[in-house]
């Protein structure tokens, strides 16, 4: 009765959505205080306070008529001057307004970008672990998603397996630094050398291969990491940003593209982009979202909420015993499950009321993902339950 | 470079943009108050007052993690209740909050909707004059359009250039009442008539043949017209609603899709038409706006704003000698081009400072669309103009 892709598409379902829903089905059984919910990225911390006072602020002064009303398919152009001022402050880039493209969060933006360089058999590589929606969102325009192995000590990903996938057929590659799941940053080095392939490559085949940086979790780094922009690795590089995580919106939506004067025709590609967001029914992000977000571009999100639970967590998980990828950014958590089929050890994790994602959601078992974006004293309190699953797997543990 | 798709929809790109755009360039050379610009349909009477109340009402009372975070892809229980109730108590139906997802617009709904329903091939019915972006809609997911022409006496569909054109390939057919270009509001008979072909057709092809009914314009209704809703008429029929003309919201991107328990297999369109919703990169309805229109769900918009403009408009040009379909519905007016090439028509006009949009735009070259939701001064004033026009094509209007 529905298109095949979509019977597909609900076989596959989420696995993070379907882990978050078994966490509030245990909730109701036992009381929300007693589960330690590990699924679901949502920021537990809330929007900067200034940011409800932007937007009564807007609703005061500005007419309704522009406030809500329709602009151009791109944004408005005062918007999109306040990112480009802010980027080009931050990371010395060259944008003007019309190098942004406001998108209906970075997951619009990335559709976006698909549906305007993809041909049916395109590739695209994603390095594993990956954001699983990734290959959703290549297929949604018959592109092929090719997943490259990382190097499982670093979690980098492995650049000799990276050279030998790309192709004459590869069309993009897509890179997530600060990562989700693992929440490893990509190198300097990495970077480098992805661009170095990539330049080869472009020569090799003579034609255009894209970085596309999806970069939601950009600013939340830790340890003195600083913050990176990618498009001064490599020409070719498109940007997806959302302000989801960096100002806790992750309902309204709301996020840009950016596209460099160094990309190829980058005029042809700016159009290209603005009939895409039209033409697939986003039409323009949501309108007093972009004024508000232009007006908060400066504000920061608390970096400090989730830098405590990454060192509670990291050290509480490392001293039970088990093996975790240091994380440096985002805010999640990547643990080597004790057993090679690591939904065995999801299973047994949710005995003690721990809601853990699977690796292969991610295009790389014997692994879990935690979301560590909850509230402290859970963080804490659930060390206790891992005590227990790490007793179970016989863990070495001091914390036993 | 880019895709092939995207390639042939920027040389297309969208008539109504290009005539926008040719008035802004007009209005920068002689003075905006100059240009009669009945190209866009943006609503030009504000948002009710209250609107922007709620919203800050909601800013003050609401957790904002709740406010501008994740809920279910298809959006809050607590909005799809609130306008299920409201259908139930306008139009008698029986909805409760799952029969409703939240979506980006009108126009995110239909393609979520394409997503679910389309495999590549299936073709889709639309009565000509549409709105042209149907084209893409239905093209993003590799269906094919047919088109069938009007009645050309009274703009409803020629029923049986209708039931020659079903066949085991067709899937759905778009119906849109009130009608974007023509203003026409389809007859209780038109409805009863098309229900009784598809379900004669059904069961011919033993398949089910979806009617998805685009109501952005369901409250724009004049001359003592009833709101309709369509479900009462097929069971297979889902809806797609926007809050973008009823309630002047078109930046924020807020609408709805229903569907009734009738549906063939509900519940399983139900979740293909949220993780559609989810993978096409929507994810889900703006946040805050969800929460906003919950709670205007029973204001109305200035809908004497638009008749006033619509007498005036259409008896202005009957007077002066040009043949219009009266409108009964929406904020449009269809015009006869006094030629047969509306594009010269289009271009004459222009010389008197009127932005017109062809008819081929929507699928019916000989007729221009008037888009009247501009300030009321100027349509009086536009008919001086519209005067000038009817003397150079030698039209026997009463007002020359």
């Amino acid at each position: 009765m529905l298109s095949e892709k979509i019977e597909k598409a609900l076989e596959g379902s989420s696995a993070i959505r379907a882990m978050f829903v078994e966490g509030k089905e245990l909730a109701e059984k036992i009381g929300e205080e007693n589960v330690f919910d590990y699924s679901l990225g949502n920021p537990a911390t809330p929007a900067p306070s200034s940011l409800n006072d932007t937007v009564k602020d807007l609703l005061d002064k500005e007419d309704p008529l522009v406030l809500h009303g329709y602009m151009s398919n791109s944004g408005y152009e005062d918007v999109r001057a306040a990112i480009a001022d802010n980027l080009n402050r931050r990371f010395g880039t060259k944008f003007a307004w019309k190098n942004i493209i406001m998108t209906v969060g970075a997951a619009g933006g990335m559709n976006v970008v698909f549906k305007t360089i993809l041909d049916p058999g395109d590739e695209v590589i994603a390095f594993a672990p990956f954001f699983g929606e990734y290959r959703s969102y290549v297929s949604n325009f018959d592109g092929v998603l090719v997943p490259v192995a990382p190097d499982y000590d670093t979690f980098q990903p492995d650049l000799e397996a990276f050279r030998g996938a790309v192709n004459e057929k590869t069309k993009a590659v897509i890179i997530n630094t600060p990562n989700n799941p693992t929440g490893v940053v990509y190198s300097d080095d990495t970077m480098k050398k992805i661009a170095g392939i990539l330049l080869e490559k472009e020569k090799e085949y003579g034609k255009d291969i894209y970085i596309i940086s999806d970069e939601p979790y950009r600013e939340l780094v830790y340890d003195g990491v600083k913050e990176n922009f990618l498009t001064k690795y490599y020409h070719n590089t498109l940007v997806g940003y959302s302000f989801s995580k960096s100002l806790s919106l992750p309902g309204e939506r709301i996020g840009y593209l950016a596209v460099p004067d160094e990309v190829t025709e980058a005029e042809h590609m700016l159009s290209g982009l603005e009939v895409a967001n039209r033409i697939l029914g986003f039409v323009n992000a949501p309108s007093l979202m972009q004024k508000t977000v232009a007006k908060c571009v400066e504000e920061k999100t608390n970096l400090e909420f989730y830098d405590k639970n990454r060192k509670v967590l990291y050290e509480g998980l490392t001293n039970l015993g088990f093996t975790c990828i240091k994380p440096e950014g985002a805010f999640y958590l990547w643990l080597k499950s004790p057993v090679e089929d690591e939904q065995e050890f999801v299973r047994t994790a949710k005995k003690y009321n721990l809601i853990l994602v699977k690796g292969s959601a991610f295009g790389c078992g014997g692994y879990v993902r935690l979301a560590y974006c909850i509230a402290h004293e859970k963080v804490i309190r659930s060390l206790e339950a891992f005590g227990k699953l790490a007793a179970e797997y016989g863990l070495n543990g001091q914390g036993e």
